[in-house]
């Protein structure tokens, strides 16, 4: 496999920008970049920030090799000029933004990036690509986690998504509280748990089902999940408890009306003394359809192309705007999209009683301290340099306490509004 | 950045299913695994195919290294036998398939994975992530390849994507007729034209609109492209005008209506004698968007969201299904999924004057051959070795064919049955 490097995975314009700014002396002026929304997915209460600590190892490791400067100046994409600024380039600049697992909303920054105009720009599709694609794939894992109302979910996605996204997703999709992923890079990359048992394919592949559950069971022991739909589900059933015993872990259903299928194998398994067997489903569950099943007898979802696809919003309208020049903010000025010039600093407001209320964002000054008051901002790199970071279990941890803390209307499924606002402070 | 291997973009399930298989004697049993469809994407109709030689290429290069090896063993994944088997492993069976460009329908049989069942069951979930991304993609970029009628579009969608799908999704717009894309990636190493001059932040950066321009042609020439909508933008086609004179080659308009702004846009370069000028827009265009614009004085429209998210169609909807063992048709039996087992050979139907009528799909024999017949699969690896492939032009070039071999009704954006239908013959 080729080893791309992250410099590439950039628009062609940023770098024909950085050539045209390097001639006319405007590519070291100051800039401050920031990421945000101006709205979340259509109905969608709260966005969830994914992908920053991603973001952090392609920035560290972003470099142009030699076979990459050849090909630039071969495309004509840039001149030597340029070609020999990007040689020696790495990012300087400083880099804050919102905590992974973080909640946002309409007008949030989430990432400020500052340094030189011409480094800034370079992380201009980098930076989205990996935010829009994370914190849209947390954002929708979230509400599923919701509807399981503390039922395990498992992320069984990866063959829905791009080969590499799939991986991103597992992780997103875990720092939401799934509680396992069946991507194995997932697993080796972030030490996300892994789940896996067999497919329909290995009961085909077998003279019988019985001869598949035994060669599973053989090989796995009792801890195992039998598929049971393959044929008929009741003799599947009756198949697993027949060649496992009672102490069968779980069996899986993946087809079907879940809702009747869990209620008559979950009867099943009781009048067969597998009172302890748990059911796990999966099949184009989304949080729709989870929720559906919250009176039902099943232990554990397995979820996939909803989560990995964003259940419909498969990415997050993040944007990345030039907000500040030398100092000076700016801004463009030809719609109506109340975008406000200038760096940034935010703070989420909370009731005495731990719920928030509304976020406060100033432009190029500090929101006035009350208490309960909580900054939303932390740093990621300082001179290029990346700060040490949480883990993924402490983000899974602290989205765990944001979604607490939102007043309870946040956690509906149905549409509706951002579930607190955001009051954007221009510079006086 | 790290270098993942493709072996490990699996699922768990796969590596305990070959586990299994080696305990009980299974895993060498001769297994034919089909790639295929139930249903397009609602309304769709026709699938494109896209990605099988980006998953060749992953499939030469399937390989456990030792890290991946000793995680494996350590996370409980496999025991040792397994792992001694893996690490041994590359793929030495045969997988055909449909052309990229060919178009399918649900039961075209786009690609058959032959082999062991263990080499090929590690296959599943890689090639379905390959393929479930690059058709979805292609599919949506050649409804906007049609609706553009003759106009070129740009793909600029990278940022709306994780940051490898975007290099995927830029290839599969080209296949699809795009003339462009944004991404750097994909033109290093697919070959695809780049393109790209400047956004609002290089406006914002200098003191003032007429100071950009005049910097980014003195880098650029006057075969640049100004974006004019960063505050005012008649004024902005003014500045453009003024700083390049009328032989500039293009404009660019992000923002607004962009139906009136285009006309206004047209009128008033045409007064300040830049009769030449092209004027490029962009905007969170689908196809229903440039389909509105078809009569509007646009010579070029960029494209991002719509095309790298499949135009609310982000996974194509493929599975990959055991249909054959040792030569005898297998089947999933619990569901009305109409699956018919058995390796299928595939042709496309058509009238003397070439417009497709049917696609005929046998299993376990061959069409009887008719006039104007046309075989679809075509060998992809044989024994393990990929064979020589059409190029990315060849491919775009074989889906414009195509399309016109349709029904003219398959053009259609309006929602609509696969255009033609495609009957599967089961084994006698």
């Amino acid at each position: 496999m080729s080893t791309p490097h992250s410099s590439l995975l950039t628009d062609h314009y940023e770098l024909t920008m950085v050539s045209a700014a390097l001639r006319d002396g405007t590519a070291d002026r100051q800039c401050v970049f920031e990421v945000f929304t101006r709205r979340l997915p259509t109905g969608r209460r709260y966005g969830v920030v994914a992908g920053t600590a991603r973001l952090v190892e392609l920035v560290r490791d972003f470099r142009f090799d030699d076979a990459e400067l050849a090909w630039l100046r071969e495309a004509g994409v840039v001149d030597e000029q340029t070609a020999a600024w990007l040689s020696r380039f790495r990012f300087t600049g400083d880099i804050e933004g919102y905590a992974e697992g973080e909640l946002f909303f309409p007008g949030s920054p989430i990432l400020t990036v500052s340094g030189t105009f011409a480094e800034c720009v370079l992380l201009e599709t980098l930076a989205l690509s990996v935010l829009n694609h994370d914190c849209a794939i947390a954002a929708a894992a979230a509400r599923m986690v919701t509807a399981a109302r503390g039922r395990t979910v498992i992320e069984m996605g990866s063959r829905r998504a791009h080969e590499e996204a799939a991986v991103a997703a597992a992780r997103s999709a875990y720092l939401a509280g799934f509680g396992f992923t069946s991507n194995l890079a997932a697993g080796q990359r972030y030490g996300i748990p892994t789940a896996g048992t067999a497919a329909h394919a290995f009961t085909l592949l077998h003279d019988d089902e019985s001869a598949a559950f035994a060669s599973q069971v053989a090989a796995q022991g009792k801890g195992t999940t039998l598929l049971v739909d393959t044929y008929d589900i009741a003799q599947g059933i009756r198949n697993a408890i027949a060649v496992a015993g009672p102490d069968l872990r779980a069996i899986r259903i993946d087809s079907g009306d879940l809702s009747v299928l869990a209620h008559h194998s979950r009867e099943l398994l009781d009048s067969l003394g597998a009172t302890e067997t748990k059911i796990i489903v999966s099949g184009d569950l989304d949080e729709y359809a989870i929720a559906a099943l919250a009176a039902e007898p099943v232990d554990m979802y397995g979820a996939g192309t909803a989560v990995v696809t964003g259940s419909g919003a498969p990415t997050a309208g993040l944007v990345y705007k030039l907000v500040e020049v030398d100092g000076r903010p700016v801004v463009k000025r030809s719609e109506n999209k109340a975008t406000v010039g200038g760096r940034k600093v935010a703070i989420r407001r909370h009731k005495p009683t731990g719920t928030a209320t509304e976020e406060i964002v100033v432009s190029q000054g500090v929101p006035d301290h009350r208490p309960n008051d909580r900054l939303l901002q932390r740093s990621y790199l300082v001179g290029g340099e990346p700060v040490e970071l949480p883990g993924l279990v402490e983000s899974r941890e602290h989205l765990r306490q944001c979604l607490i803390s939102i007043p309870w209307e946040g956690l509906k499924l149905s549409a509706g509004d951002p579930t607190i606002p955001v009051t954007v402070v221009p510079t006086n």
